[in-house]
């Protein structure tokens, strides 16, 4: 698997012109190396080129990482003192024969610690956004990719219905938020989730990215509750509305109107559909309503091996969808100082449409 | 507190001759705003100077965050659509007259994403590392900060006291993990912790970086549970090395050993003493008894709102220890392809001396 990704690698790195391409710790270095490290004070960094092995340098204390695998790597170490660092990474990047080339970056991920002392090694060289390069492998999700990505969506369902019975009035966002996690590892989560879980009630809800806080869940709120689960290093990111006891007239109508803003969203995706078109669907239905203002962010993301990655659900977004992406649709209003309401699903495009991984209920259920 | 870090920020930048300093989400911005962001495809930067109000440029989104905050800050904000942002950015850089400047940045933590988006609008600029400037004032904990690293100390023992009955011969690594930071949580630490708790049994003791695997707990390993919890921002991290059932004689030595480097490294910690008579003092215990090669690691790191922070306790740092300064000590013997111990604490510089914050039993424990 990993040398099947290597050489589809090294075909685009040939295809569009670059000599290297750089990854620093993350999901593009899990994915191309099956190579998991923390980013910390100690920099790590592979290097991958068209026509020799990869190098990687890191840390002597991680060296065991590197022995006993598949497939071929080059490993320069490091000791403890950063004093030496530099002088490690030149070596690297002097056998590779760098310098004044083109080495592809991820700018997302690629700290200045990394990228300036791959630099001290290759000064000349140009260092041009390949984001693309690596995303555009790992937006086609394999079968085996999906499976744990629909395992994923799983542990995460079976663990807020866990949840759902212990949610009462006077119980704190934090407190909820610790409870969920606890159900999403006792179902089977990994214990890196992709984010900590969004418990947001009354006005908070109405902030799509609030943290959970000391504020006690009472009557009359919307309680949004965003969450997942990861499953051999894929993620699930679902979110759901419940509502506290009785709530005003007005949220019940803003739930139905994003349930139904959902459901277009799902429904429009499809092979060579636009991205944008997911977005277009689900505002369009908000927007019919009235209540567009209120529906401040794009409709949804990718996922995989990060909580948020290619293929963004934006209007703007042209980028077509094929079979094997993944992404959620999870549209909101948000009532500025009042209460706010998001429903967020996961899909994968097939062959012939889309497939809803998650089907835990969307309807507005009573809790507390 | 946060206007009176903002101050000494301005007489640090003043005296560092830097013009300001640019931050990205993380733990400075954190101690420097109180402000929570999470690394995402979506840039937020805050630019700090010394006589101007902060200056954060953040999605629209995120823009409640930033409203009825107990201090003055002007926000940029920014739409879904990335192709928008640098003229947001030059927005922000240009009111702050910061081009041709010298702007402080902190490489560990800024990415080539956020990083680029600020030299957009101040292409002339320099970009020292500046990690010392905000480090020198987050290193001196406050009465405040070390209650919350007592606190995560105790939430931490706690969690590990109530999971090791629950160790049994059979269980994977993974599942020992999981348990624990279910433990974590209902022993209070919050949902993002400082990092995954290190479960690693036998052979895989011997690797100091190991991460939880499907290797089942057996007879005869040694096990390292290397964890930590977070409460209200602030770190602990701790390692205890046990024994299922009845281990070699040779690892019971270590253990003995690697118990006597622990204790004179907490010992060698004291206002005015260099950081690396911490790493000295542990070492020579290990190296006298022999097993000098295989303790492959500085003895400690600080900690705070990060796991890893200044200072570090390597034997070549000559930074001065102050009170109110907090790291781990946490020497170990790794035989390689055989068992590793590694026993970890963390200990607060005083006026007169060093406390250790926390008590866990340090012998060698037998379980399962």
């Amino acid at each position: 698997m990993i040398s099947s990704r290597l050489s589809k690698l090294s075909e685009s790195l040939r295809t569009s012109g670059l000599d290297a391409l750089v990854l620093n710790a993350g999901p593009s270095l899990v994915y191309l190396t099956g190579l998991h490290f923390h980013l910390s004070e100690r920099p790590v960094v592979a290097l991958f080129t068209a026509d020799h092995e990869p190098v990687i340098i890191l840390p002597e204390l991680e060296m065991l990482k590197v022995t006993g695998l598949p497939y071929e790597i080059k490993a320069f170490s490091y000791g403890e003192n950063p004093a030496d660092w530099d002088g490690v990474f030149r070596k690297a990047v002097t056998a590779l024969k760098l310098d004044g080339k083109r080495i592809g970056v991820e700018p997302r991920q690629m700290r200045l610690l990394e990228f300036r002392h791959v630099k001290s090694g290759a000064p000349e060289v140009d260092f041009p956004d390949a984001s693309d390069v690596v995303s555009s492998l790992r937006v086609r999700k394999d079968a085996d990719e999906v499976a744990a990505m629909r395992k994923a969506v799983k542990v995460a369902q079976s663990a807020l219905e866990a949840a759902i019975p212990l949610i009462k009035g006077g119980m704190t966002e934090k407190e909820l938020a610790s409870e969920l996690v606890i159900q999403l590892l006792r179902h089977g989560s990994q214990s890196e989730m992709p984010f900590a879980p969004i418990v947001s009630g009354g006005q908070n809800s109405a902030n799509p990215h609030a943290s959970p806080s000391d504020r006690k869940i009472r009557p009359g709120d919307l309680l949004v509750v965003d969450w997942g689960a990861a499953v051999d290093g894929y993620v699930s990111d679902l979110t759901r509305t419940f509502a506290v006891g009785e709530v005003e007239a007005e949220y019940r109508k803003i739930h139905q109107i994003v349930l139904d803003a959902n459901a277009a969203g799902r429904a429009a995706g499809k092979p060579g559909a636009p991205s944008a078109n997911v977005d277009i669907a689900a505002r369009k239905v908000i927007e019919k309503a009235g209540y567009g203002k209120y529906f401040t962010h794009r409709t949804g993301h990718g996922i995989g091996l990060e909580g948020h990655e290619d293929p963004y659900m934006r209007g703007d977004n042209m980028q077509l969808l094929e079979p094997g992406m993944a992404y959620t649709v999870e549209p909101g209003i948000y009532l500025p100082g009042r209460n706010g309401v998001r429903i967020e699903d996961n899909v994968v495009i097939t062959e012939t449409g889309a497939e809803c991984l998650s089907d835990i209920p969307r309807e507005l259920r009573v809790v507390g």
